[in-house]
């Protein structure tokens, strides 16, 4: 029987994490995560970090990170945002930024988070389809809408757009605020944080969880206007003062300082992704041309629902969405060479089935 | 001028952090921090963690350190839920649980973040004023109401209250969720967790960050009913599922097992705090009765605001709320025994002036 207390209780269909196996010997590729370790510097700050400190809060401002990160984009540190990873940023975000009757409108086929949040906050959303090209048609976002957030690259679809792509968004919206999701632009995308001198209303966000390898330190960023700034901040702290962690300022702070081994790491894991590419087209897969650290491809004349769940009884693990437009596409992250090497082999021996 | 585009901006008075010094060598008895570091198990997670295992998400659930929790308290994994701090948990629980058009209700004196977390999550709220002894009135807690946070002990006033007090919260809000806020417990207040079984309506929260020393790191932690725990859940999952990174779910769990350790530096804060009461009350000063790791005190020919800015400029930062009723009164954490010598030698100076 429901007592009466449990009318209260919030209704809603939880966000279900990406499926993880126990088995350590996978070839897990299907979570885009990095397959090299962060810079070593964060091991320095691992091993000399005296946990004497960590009776303290965490600076609430965590500043000395803001500064390495504002310094690297060429801004100033108040326009710097930080959060508990990208998700939290987006989150917030959405709190901040979102405050309209009119739908916040992004692309149909993008994170699928982000009908999650306009759920949680009761924001009204509206999405617009792709192309049949997956590309997005800057035409659309032409009316009036109560914020726009678009990945750039976006995923599944692992397309990137260019500059005079935003700047036509931001011409049309000069009554929202837009935010541009950059997970994934250090994989050869291009980033608009240049733009954000000129558009006050422009946010861009960013994680430390992809190119960066740290994934499990939970560390993600927006950069913005003062304004969008402060309004993100005053939400903040209105929910939660010290969302990351003090080993997690210091962690982030050397891996944003550690610049070579950053641009080395992206620069490997994209000669992979073109490899592989290059090897799947070979074999008849169509791949599109990406931009992140995952490609996403089909073939026409086989189920790509049935090939996952065959790679997936050879340890190898990609993503299959079960989504409408993209039910024959997988999506596959880029691992090391001998990872990849690994996921070609178990793939020509279905393809040659 | 405002543009279109800011009238959709949040608006909100945010929390502002309390106060920190940049100068290192001052006795910061003002936020509650715990004097002794964590336990050295937590030194060693950090000395041998490998950095190579941050390319990776965390366990979205944190089972391990769930299961350190649930092995601590005698219940299942199912009846823990973890967050970033203990700030985040209620902010979760707040959102998750509190969906009614009647008022949450607490204490007029009591923890701050309260009304803020009703204002950000427009949730009505309204509070009873708590005794001129401070003590909490339980009768007043008989009226209708969309659910009900108490902090035991409570902060600022160190009060703690026993089982009987939470038994009959229960008896009068058998139609609502009650959340009891135990972040100061463990310095010898009384924990209702074993309730729990008995009332499926009842939240318990915790955090790291008082008797474990791990403010710096991020963990809080709530206790209930599989029903309520399945609806935090949800809620979380729908934010951000990551919000326990990889080191902290290893340090929360080395330092949850090492109970021999906990155990001795909450009985030192306990002696400690015992000390300061009794030579402060020699000194002609009003000291509550604390259950908590602060001492609440008041002197009634002194004006503590003076006091407290005096003590300032001797390098010694206490806490002073300009709040109504407790505008002469003074939060002072407790340090250690060193910490305290200075500031019991900096206060006589100042009364016997």
């Amino acid at each position: 029987m429901e007592k009466l207390w449990m009318k209260n209780l919030r209704k809603i269909d939880p966000y279900v994490p990406g499926e993880q196996s126990k088995n350590k010997n996978i070839v897990k590729i299907n979570a885009n995560e990095n397959p090299y370790p962060p810079s070593p510097e964060v091991e320095k700050v691992l091993k000399n970090f005296s946990s004497k400190n960590l009776r303290l809060y965490p600076d609430a401002n965590a500043f000395s990170l803001k500064k390495a990160i504002a310094d690297y984009y060429g801004v100033e540190v108040k326009n710097v945002f930080l959060g508990n990873g990208s998700d939290d940023v987006i989150a917030v975000a959405f709190q901040a930024l979102f405050n309209s009757d009119l739908p916040v409108v992004y692309p149909d086929l993008t994170y699928s988070f982000y009908p999650v949040w306009c759920s949680l906050f009761n924001i009204p959303y509206k999405n617009y389809p792709v192309g049949d090209d997956f590309r997005i048609n800057v035409e659309d976002y032409k009316e009036p809408n109560g914020g726009v957030i678009i990945p750039n690259p976006n995923a599944p679809t692992s397309l990137g757009e260019g500059l005079d792509f935003v700047e036509k968004l931001m011409e049309y919206n000069s009554d929202s605020v837009v935010i541009i999701d950059e997970a994934y632009v250090d994989f050869g995308g291009v980033s608009s944080v240049p733009l954000i001198k000129k558009y006050e209303n422009l946010l861009i966000t960013n994680t430390f969880s992809k190119s960066r390898s740290l994934a499990g330190m939970r560390i993600g960023f927006a950069i913005g206007s003062e304004t969008l700034i402060s309004v993100l901040e005053a939400v903040k702290n209105s929910y939660n003062s010290y969302t990351v962690d003090s080993v997690s300022i210091e962690a982030g702070k050397a891996s944003m300082l550690d610049d070579r081994y950053f641009k080395e790491t992206c620069k490997k894991i994209i000669a992979t992704r073109e490899r592989v590419t290059a090897e799947m087209r070979e074999m008849g897969f169509k791949v599109l041309d990406s931009c992140a650290n995952f490609i996403f491809a089909t073939k026409d004349d086989m189920s790509m629902k049935d090939m996952f769940e065959y790679l997936k009884t050879k340890d190898v693990y990609i993503r299959y969405f079960s989504v409408p437009r993209i039910e024959n596409y997988v999506r596959i992250s880029i691992g090391s060479d001998d990872e990849m090497d690994i996921f070609l082999k178990e793939l020509k021996g279905y393809v040659k089935k």
